[in-house]
């Protein structure tokens, strides 16, 4: 469930461009008065916006907000106003120039087949280019060869299980991760091609045979980064939401990591940030609102509270 | 253009149905009276009277055609029964069962990213997998990773073209053809990602700077079966209509190869087999429908005859 809340009844889109443009005139930003209008928007309600401030001003809100806000809260507030695919797109594009591994596997992973063609669709649109094109030409070595693999699959997505080839794949991954062959071609052939169903049901079979989930044997001794790039595929194939809420955790601990705190909070509050919150409480003994409360502040910490239905 | 002929007014599905029924009933079949309804029928007419046929007898059409007909003709009326999608998608299933790369390389190259999409799409609907998992699990070695890349990725299909990257491309291939390996990861990975325009641009710029083309170099002294490969690739990308004249000038040899006519003439009838034809005729000095009245027979022969256009 979405965790963000929009007033009924639901001002017009032109009454809204209006009060961006009143937030945004003059000296000094209405910073309160941008999040109360966004914020409360769902995806749909902020393109009419969009398309309604472009009509009235002559001028790309998007662009406008940019230019207003600084900081945390800018990025935050850009990557909100976007469509979710378009965002995804633009996410998943400064990642490959960053080599930043984790969120190209979250764009290829998470997504289900169908979500992840209309990414890899407003990405052409965008960059003129393919996202698989951009990540073969980005990253080189065996995380090119995974990475590629990932994105540019698409994944039968019935529900259908044959049992007999998990048991064999299991096998088959349990050899190469005990062997610490984790650039195994076979490994990257399975976890790159199989459905979700059918992959869950190999590491339930994993973990039946050999006593221990293939994540923690892929986090044991002689364990390499690669290795935990694997790790983040198989738990993006099992749990998205306890993949989110980990990832959470860890970017509201004493480390910290905007970048990580926006993505899941931005790209999750319109589905299912509601039960990441739970997990997240379940696991902290504290509520996520308490925790950003505590490690963010100022405007971005406003947008990201009301974002989580504040 | 196509080469199939519709007769106006064009008969009801249901007296289609009907037609159809009357040549397959009693003793015997009449072949005849099959081509005359379903080789002068498009996709959309046909399907309609596959509806109306399974309405009006609750069986199904391509089952019973199947039934009634044998060899050469019974193999090439059940391709043409199906719709596009399906027919690529269904010989698509029985190449990579019997290992026939140039087949699985025609769907993956041929095809429009949004065609191939389609194509894996019904490829999933029919077998409960998908297109890159069967290669990937069928096929072994550098084909895998060639055919497992070329049918897995969705091209950007937009015009634009970077000159400085089709040379600095150019480069890459050429120094990989010339070390003769061929199975270079960079060859794959251009091949493979690389929009079909930007792919063009890179053909033609190594023609200019190396002096012979890809495909002459690829069969060079040292050529193997990979790099005969890769020359299915390059022409698929370059014209698929030249690569398709020299498919049927092959397949219409002393050697033959039915299969592959059927393939052609099944596959391009309703799309560009008239200048195909052309190209064929321009080449050999004899029309296709000569070369296939001289090479094949029976009723075979009467339907081939029929789609192109007699």
């Amino acid at each position: 469930m979405a965790t963000i809340r929009i007033p009924h009844p639901v001002p017009s889109p032109v009454e809204d461009a209006q009060a961006l443009m009143k937030a945004c005139k003059g000296w000094g930003t209405d910073e309160k008065g941008v999040i109360e209008v966004i914020a409360y928007r769902d995806a749909t309600q902020r393109k009419l916006i969009r398309e309604a401030y472009e009509e009235l001003f002559n001028e790309n809100l998007i662009k406008r907000l940019e230019s207003e806000l600084s900081g945390d809260f800018e990025k935050a507030v850009y990557r909100w106003m976007f469509d979710p695919a378009e965002r995804e797109a633009i996410i998943a594009n400064v990642a490959i120039k960053d080599n930043d591994y984790r969120v190209i596997i979250e764009t290829a992973c998470i997504n289900s087949a169908k979500e992840l063609l209309v990414v890899k669709q407003t990405y052409h649109a965008i960059n003129k280019h393919s996202l698989e094109e951009d990540v073969a030409s980005h990253i080189t070595g065996d995380f090119r060869k995974l990475l590629v693999a990932l994105v540019s699959t698409y994944r039968y997505d019935g529900d259908e299980v044959n049992i007999k080839l998990a048991q064999s794949e299991a096998k088959v991954l349990h050899d190469a991760i005990k062997e610490k062959i984790y650039n195994h071609e076979e490994i990257i052939r399975i976890l790159s091609t199989r459905s979700k169903a059918q992959l869950n049901a190999t590491f339930n079979q994993y973990k039946d045979e050999y006593g221990a989930s293939i994540t923690k044997d892929l986090s044991g001794e002689g364990s390499n980064e690669f290795a935990s790039a694997l790790r983040v595929v198989v738990r993006c194939i099992i749990s998205p939401k306890k993949y989110f809420e980990k990832l959470l955790r860890s970017a509201t601990s004493n480390r910290g990591n905007e970048d990580a705190l926006t993505r899941v909070i931005v790209t999750r509050a319109e589905k299912d940030l509601s039960e990441i919150k739970e997990l997240y409480e379940k696991r902290t003994n504290m509520s996520l609102d308490q925790a950003i409360s505590k490690e963010t502040s100022g405007d971005y910490k406003k947008f990201l509270l009301a974002l989580l239905g504040n």
